[in-house]
C-alpha cells in the first residue's frame, strides 16, 4: 500500500506542486504525520499545524499552498479528497468470495455470484443474498431476509426474518435489525402486560451504513424504514415503525422511539433522545444530547439541556431552576410594584 | 395467514357489524391500511383517520361504530384486542424442535422435551434448559444457567454462568446477561484499580422480556434481579445488584447503575439515567431522558432536563442557567430595596 | 468454595477477632447476609446494619470492631480487602486450555502456550494470541489482531483487523473493537455522503477492562487508544481517534465522540456525552448524564443538566428556562429603574 505522489495526484486529478516521485506509505493528521505520510489541511485556521508538520505532502486549498513546508496536492475540497485518498491506504481485509465450510446455510436460499459467507455464519431458508455481498463470521441472516448487491455485514450481525436491506449497505458488528418493537398493552383485569406482536419488518434503502451495536426494531403496524444514504453511528436505537428520510445522519447512542417520522438530510447529534409519534422536518439539525419532546416543523438547529459547569456552581443553578416559576412571579410583582 | 372477519370475531368474542366473509390478510394503521387489511381506532380523537381509511374492517369502541366507512369489530379495549389479533398474523418463524447438528452442547446438560437449539449455539456443562425453549443460532448459554420452560432466546444472545431465567422469557439478539458488574477499588499504594470479583449472578422472574443489546450485570454482594413481568426495551443497562420489581417497564437506552431498587409497576422512559444505591417506589413514572439523582419515595411522575429550543435561544438560556444563583440574590436585593 | 475464617485472615494478613474455625461459604451485604457468610462494613455510617446483620463475620475498620455482633476481620481498607476476598469465592468458570474442535482458526496464526479458544470462535490469519489467553465461544478475532498475554475475551466479542490489545485485558460479551469510525463528507455535487475509510486501528494498553456491548471505533487519521488500567463499563461508545489516558474509569452508556483526548485518572459517570475534538485534563470528574461541550483544562468535578423534579413543577421550570435571557434583562431594568 505504497504509492507515489504523482500516482495519487493523477488518480484524483489534483494539481501537484512538488516531486511526483515522493513515496507515500500512509495518512496522518498534521501534528502526527511523519516523513512518508500524506496529511490534510482542512481549514486555514490550522495553518500553524501545517508549518510544523512532518508530512511529506499535504492536501490543501489553493490559498494555503504557498506556506506549505512540503509538497502539496491542491484540492477545492480537501475533506472530500481525503475520503477518496483514504481508500487507497485502507487495509480492510477482503475475504474470499466463497461460502466457508463452517457456515450453516439452509436449503432454499438464493445466493448471487461472488458472495462471501464467513465461518460460523447462519443463513435461514428463504433468504436472498445478491451478488457481491460479504456476510461476516458469526452473522445470523433470518428467514426471507433480502440483502441487496454489494452489501457487507461485518462479524456477528443479527438480521431477523423478512428484513429487507438495499444495495451497498455496510452493517457493523453487533448490530441487530428486526428484533421485536417494544409494544405492550396493560391488561388491567389480570394486572399484566400483554405483548403486541410485531408483525412488520425493517426496510432499508440503498447505501445505508449501520454502526456497531445499533438496533432497529421491526414494526407493529408498518415497516420501520430508512431511506437511501442514511448513516447511523454505533449504539443507535430506532423504535418500531419509525421512518427516517434519505441521507439523514445520526450520531452514536441516539435513542429514537417508535412511530416517529424524521425528514431527509437531517443531522442528529450523539446521545440525542427523540420521543414517539413525532414528525421532524427535512434539514433539521439537533445538537448532542438534546431531548426532542415535540415535533419540529421548520428546518434549523435545535437543542436542549444546560451548559457544562463546575459542579459547585451547577448545584446552585439547579436550585434556581426548580424556582424558575417563582422567579417569574417575583419579577412580575416587582415590575408592577409602583 | 389469511382469515375471515367472522373467524376473527368469533375467536376473540367480538361483535361484528359487517360481512363475516370478508378476507383479512393483514393489519395496518388507519392511514396506511389497504383493502383486505384490518385496522384499529384506539382513540376517538382520530376519527378523521377512520373516515378516510382504506381498511376493510376496523376494531373500535362501540361509540365510534356508527361513523365507520367499513365493517367493524367492537371491542371495549381496542389496544388489548390488537395485541391478541396481531398474533394471528405474526410471521415469526418457529424453528423445529431439535438440537441442530451444528450446535455445540456439552455433556452434563439437562434439556427438556420439545426444545430447539439453533445452529452455532453453545451450551456449557451444567446448564438446564426446560421444555419448549427455543435457543437461537449463535447463542451462548454458560455453565449452570437455568432457563425456564417456554422461553425463547433469539440469535446471538449471551447468558453467563449461573444466571437463572424464569418461564416464558423472550430475550432478543445481542442481549448479555451476567457479564461482570463494574466494580473496582483504587489501591492508592500502587496507583491502580483493583477489580472486585462479581460472584453473584442474575435472576429473572417469569414472563420477562429483554430487548436487543440490553445488558444486565451479575452482582457482587447480591444477585441482580428482575421480578415477574418486567419488560426491558433495547440497549438498557442494568448495573450489578440492582433489583427491579414486578411488571415494571423500561424503555430503550435507559442506564441504571448498581445496587438500586426499583419498585413494581413503574414506567421508565427512554434514555433515562438512574444513579446507584437509590430506592424508587412502586408506580413511579419517569419521563424520557430524566436523570434520577435521588431516591423517590412517592408514586407519581418525575422529570429533569430542559425543553427543546431553537439553538440560538437555547444558547442564551444556558447563560442564564449558569447565573440562576445570582438571579435569586439580585431578586432578593430588589425585593428588600425599600 | 468454603474456607475457614482463619485461612482467610492468614491469606490476606488481617487481624481476626473471633473463632478461626468458623466456616465461610460466601459473601453478602450486611442486610442480606446469613450465617456462614462474610460481610463488610465500608462506612461507619452504616453501623446500624452491622448491629442487625446475620453474617458470621464482618470485615471492618478497627474503630468499628467493638460494636460487631460477630467475629471480625480488621482491615484499614475494607473495600480493598473485599476486592481480594471476593476472588476466593468467585465461581467464574475457567475453561480448558485447548483449542475447541468447533473453533475455526485460520492458518498463519500464532497461538501461545496455555491458550483456550472456545467453540464457534473464529480467528483470522495473521492473528497473534499470546500465552494464557482465553478466547470465549463465538468470538471473532480479525486479521493481524494482537492479544497480549493473560487476556480474556468472554463469549461473542468482535475484534476487527489490526487491533492491538495489551496484557491481562478483560473484554465482555458483545463488545466490538475496531468497527469503522463514523466519518463522511458531504459531496454537494451529488447530494450524497462520501464515506471516509477508517484506516487506523484501536490500541489498548495493559490491564484494560471493556464492558458488555461497548464499542470502540478504529481511527481515520490516528489510532483510537486507551492507556494502561483504563476501565470502561457496559455500552460505552468511543469514537474514532479518541485517546483515553491511564487509569481513567468510565461508567455505563457514556458516549464519547471522535478525536477527543481524555486525561489520566479521570472518573466519568454514566450516560455522559462528550463531544468531538475536546481535551480533558487529568483527574477530571464528570457526574452522571453530563454533556461535556467544551474542553476542560483544570482538574475538578463538572456537571450539567437539571435536578430531578415532579413533572408538574418541572413543566413550569422549563418555561422559565426558555425565558432566562429575558429574566436577566428584566432584572437589569428593575435594578436601574431609579
Amino acid at each position: 500500500m505504497e504509492r507515489s505522489l504523482g500516482e495519487i495526484a493523477e488518480s484524483l486529478d489534483l494539481t501537484l506542486i512538488g516531486d511526483p516521485e515522493i513515496r507515500i506509505t500512509g495518512l496522518a493528521s498534521l501534528p502526527d504525520a511523519l516523513p512518508g505520510q500524506l496529511s490534510f489541511l482542512f481549514n486555514t485556521a490550522y495553518r500553524k499545524q501545517l508549518l510544523e508538520t512532518g508530512a511529506s505532502a499535504v492536501v490543501l486549498k489553493e490559498e494555503d499552498a504557498a506556506v506549505a513546508p512540503c509538497a502539496v496536492l491542491i484540492s477545492p475540497q480537501p475533506r472530500l479528497t481525503w475520503a477518496k485518498i483514504a481508500g487507497l491506504f485502507d487495509p480492510v481485509p477482503m475475504p474470499e468470495r466463497v461460502i466457508h465450510e463452517d457456515a450453516t446455510v439452509a436449503d432454499q436460499v438464493k445466493i448471487g455470484a461472488d458472495v462471501s459467507i464467513g465461518p460460523r455464519a447462519v443463513v435461514e431458508k428463504g433468504a436472498v443474498i445478491e451478488q457481491d455481498c460479504i456476510i461476516g463470521a458469526g452473522c445470523y441472516v433470518g428467514q426471507n431476509v433480502h440483502i441487496g448487491k454489494g452489501s457487507r455485514l461485518y462479524a456477528n450481525v443479527s438480521i431477523h426474518h423478512d428484513v429487507v436491506i438495499g444495495q451497498r449497505a455496510i452493517i457493523h458488528s453487533g448490530a441487530v435489525l428486526g428484533a421485536d418493537g417494544f409494544g405492550f398493552e396493560f391488561d388491567g383485569s389480570r394486572g399484566v402486560l400483554e405483548k403486541i406482536p410485531q408483525i412488520y419488518a425493517v426496510v432499508l434503502g440503498d447505501d445505508v451504513e449501520i454502526g456497531a451495536g445499533t438496533t432497529i426494531d421491526r414494526g407493529a403496524l408498518n415497516h420501520t424504514s430508512l431511506g437511501n444514504g442514511v448513516k447511523l453511528d454505533n449504539q443507535v436505537q430506532v423504535g418500531h415503525g419509525t421512518r427516517i428520510g434519505d441521507h439523514t445522519v445520526i450520531s452514536g447512542c441516539t435513542a429514537i422511539a417508535g412511530s416517529t417520522k424524521i425528514g431527509s438530510y437531517c443531522l442528529i447529534g450523539g446521545a440525542v433522545g427523540i420521543i414517539d409519534n413525532l414528525e421532524i422536518a427535512d434539514q433539521v439539525e439537533i445538537t448532542a444530547m438534546t431531548l426532542v419532546s415535540h415535533s419540529i416543523t421548520e428546518k434549523g438547529r435545535y437543542s436542549s439541556g444546560t451548559g457544562l459547569l463546575p459542579s459547585r456552581i451547577w448545584k446552585r443553578s439547579i436550585v434556581g431552576f426548580s424556582k424558575l416559576d417563582e422567579i417569574l412571579k417575583r419579577l412580575r410583582r416587582l415590575e408592577t410594584r409602583d
